[in-house]
């Protein structure tokens, strides 16, 4: 019973949505990010940082998936009543960024940024409430030049990070569902929701499947548990359209050649998603043709078919091959106008249960040409690509990569005279003072414990000296790396006290000599 | 006039007490950040990360300067009307950590993390409300050897950082003051608010004097405004006590030696601040009994004083000399238990107008061994510091150091010939390919306004493929570092013309080869 003065305790545990992560995640991380930055770099980007909160009107909301108005981004009130925002994105501030300060920058403006982002969204599985982002855009220029650039820039850091062929590119252009819809007199102010529901459903396929997609172009969709979400109320015959050119692809599967599913290195995916064939297009200016066939004629049209030509024979100009058109790509922000692309991995990310599941992009981007304008009213071309960090990891973990990042753990200096804290401390001094990571036990347990607590931290070796060792001005060095692997070997306790394996005393002035040579021994 | 439908335009600006961050002092910062990671690592800490966001209950209220409830903390509900903040340092979410994990952590629990915390205060010069912290806490180990480790931890870190004897770590311990309030009868629950008044007092003597600091501890205190702040209203007596040693320090001026002055290298601090003079007292056992003369006598000041005698034999041990006593340390978060330290720069920042400014403290720490039991009713001891990454930036390169870190730019490919972007694309591509830093111009400019560009990146030499140039298989390289030092020799356009300074052709297959001289030439 807890006395009547005493508060409530909390209770220890995170929000939905939101994790910790571990010194290994973070290791890994670090690596994967120190090459990103370096394949960035070498393109001539420049870093930013832009702060996490920000006024709500200067992010504005792009954002896929709001019904509502106020969903999707954490937001508050200042002392002085305005609304502030957690960015939801490193684009938004970065619009805000150069309208505040275009008369400064170099035109055009590259810069990379990385750190978190927020959604106030409903978490899941994979689906979090805080990630981080990965960014570059070039700012000021409106030559498609910087959007083939991005792509390259995307395949370019997927290779540096050794994924191989596994990766491809996929590009399409907002300009050819802006193009049909206009046809279909979808163009004007009044038929903005309806343009974003048309957008918002082609980027549910993967979640709803062509039956869900079908039903949001249409009138309504109602979900497993009855609810109902409005479509965007297209005629038939433009579902039809909008689903034969932006869902399915206009290349039927049966068309496709063994030759073109090898090429793309895509056989296992084409297996576990028959509703959505890829495109080997970017190769076959074939594709681009089909593309302009199944779509209707309009001067929005040829422009980014052109544009696609453009980005095409800009990325096999320099050999990228990879790259690739895909009309199902549209992406769920906003504020793009023109060229969108994403990379995925063409892996399957098995599970311990059910079929492979599938990553999604870990890659994606694009053109918005209006973003700058929102701020100063003049047009500031722009565009650019965002990598989501922990996806991307996740998925070259599931390729063998970045899981090495255990790192050996200190040495431990152990205590075994209370009273000697001093000269021990003064040991694990010494230690880091030749470059050797060493810590000093600093619990309150005995020898034994204090062992168990050398190998919980991965120690390479403890370091000991008990009153007899002093007394002999000696320290004993114990090789962990190499005592566990003989302990395999002895049997029978009287065998493992008289070999003691793998431990050893030399004269105290040799400690870092000796503790040295053990680290060597066991330097992979 | 904007049209009726045009939404009014956001403005693009930043909410005061935030700030965008320039490409050098990300460098700069990340430089710092790596090698201040390379000391924590040596000493066995290991990397943690914990998000943004919390709830508010489990990150508690503890900062100073927290007159009312709601203050201090960004704040907002979430969709269960549970409150969520976000964290306001990162020894909070620690404890919420370790409290929700403690039977899988090795003990003691070594860890560091650097991130942004968000403090909703009033901003101001070098008040920000989001800035950076870096910090090493060990939880689990209620030995004084962990409080002297991080002492020599933070003088470490700056030895590493160059910092050379310009600094000072100075220790004190909250039982000190704990016990002289105890002793005024003050240690009951219902004086909590007299309790963090006077540390709040004694906290604020850089801003607000001896005499604010003096009125705190009485009464009330009114600023220049007007406006009257309630104080801890101590008796007379108590204040007197309170002043002399914690505040004053309880050796007069006078009573030091020049000797103790040069030996600490504050002859300068000495001088700009004459209200507060500092202890060179580590090395002086008299110190010590000064500050045991000076208090009252208790169990709760006794047991401060022999922690304070223990890190200072500690310290001594291992031959960190620089750091010191100082009661007036004493830390206005309210967590804090035993023993408080915190490094400081002993260099007057030069102002362009004005005496020289005060940095304040740039590491900062203590032991909290009340935090974790917040959640679990269990002690679980617990101590920690935290580095300003900003503030330490900024006294470092108030030192001449990190200063350098505006990098060579990228090799910029020039565009003459708008059909041939593939051709330039590969130019880029090529140099990158050979571990170049190189981009192609993206702009719509023409050539004047290209070479400007690359002024403006800091490129090293640009590369030059016109009509002529590809007629004859060749490229131009223009060494621009070369170019701006000869031009200041040659006078006159037609000299310059007729010189060309640091521009030359080579064979287009030796571009690479040609352009990796120049770099070569322009290594520092």
């Amino acid at each position: 019973m807890s006395k009547k003065t005493e508060p409530a305790r909390p209770e220890a545990r995170l929000p939905k949505g939101f994790s910790d992560i571990s010194a290994s995640e973070i290791r890994a991380t670090e690596k994967m990010l120190g090459t990103i930055r370096g394949v960035f770099e070498s393109y001539g980007f420049e870093p930013l940082d832009t702060p996490a909160i920000e006024y709500s009107d200067a992010l504005g909301k792009f954002l896929p998936d709001q019904d509502r108005p106020n969903e999707g981004v954490f937001s508050f009130q200042d002392d002085d009543d305005q609304w502030l925002s957690l960015r939801y994105d490193l684009t938004a501030p970065l619009a805000r960024y150069v309208a505040e300060n275009y008369q400064n920058l170099p035109k055009p403006f590259r810069r990379y940024q990385v750190g978190p982002v927020w959604r106030n969204e409903k978490s899941g599985p994979g689906r979090f409430r805080q990630f981080t982002q990965f960014d570059a855009d070039t700012v000021g220029a409106s030559s498609v030049a910087a959007d083939a650039e991005l792509c390259m820039l995307a395949a370019d850091t997927l290779e540096k990070l050794e994924v191989g062929n596994r990766y491809v590119v996929k590009v399409n252009n907002r300009k050819l569902l802006d193009g049909l819809l206009e046809s279909i007199g979808l163009h004007k102010d009044d038929n903005v929701r309806q343009r974003m529901a048309v957008l918002r459903a082609i980027d549910k396929l993967d979640r709803l499947g062509v039956d869900g997609v079908r039903a949001l172009l249409g009138k309504e969709r109602k979900d497993e548990s009855g609810d109902v979400t409005r479509g965007a109320d297209l005629p038939d015959r433009a579902i039809e359209q909008v689903m034969s050119v932006f869902v399915l692809g206009i290349t039927p599967l049966a068309e496709l050649t063994s030759q073109d599913l090898a090429r793309a290195d895509l056989a296992i995916e084409f297996e576990s998603r028959s509703d959505r064939p890829w495109y080997a297009g970017m190769k076959n200016p074939i594709t681009l043709a089909h593309l302009g066939k199944a779509l209707p004629q309009s001067p929005r049209i040829e422009e980014g078919l052109a544009e696609l030509e453009t980005i095409a024979s800009l990325c096999k100009g320099a050999g990228y091959d990879r790259v690739l058109i895909d009309p199902s790509v549209v992406r769920g922000l906003e504020y793009y106008t023109g060229p969108v692309f994403e990379a995925e991995l063409t892996v399957p990310i098995a599970d311990d249960k059910g079929p492979p599941i599938r990553l999604g992009s870990v890659v994606s981007g694009g053109r918005y040409d209006g973003l700058v304008a929102r701020f100063t009213g003049e047009k500031v071309p722009a565009t650019g690509m965002s990598i989501g960090v922990s996806r991307l990891l996740f998925g070259l973990q599931h390729l063998g990569k970045y899981k090495d990042s255990v790192t050996q753990g200190p040495v431990v200096v152990l205590v075994l005279d209370r009273d000697r804290v001093a000269d021990y401390q003064k040991m694990a001094h010494d230690l880091r003072g030749a470059g050797i990571r060493a810590e000093l036990y600093l619990g309150e347990s005995g020898m034994k414990a204090q062992m168990k607590y050398a190998d919980r931290r991965c120690s390479p070796c403890v370091v000991i000296q008990g009153g007899d060792e002093r007394a002999k001005g000696e320290v004993t060095i114990k090789d962990l790396i190499e005592g566990a692997e003989r302990a395999k070997e002895i049997t029978g306790n009287v065998a493992w006290r008289e070999e003691r394996p793998g431990q050893f005393t030399v004269p105290a002035s040799q400690m870092v000599d000796a503790v040295r040579q053990v680290l060597a021994r066991h330097k992979s």
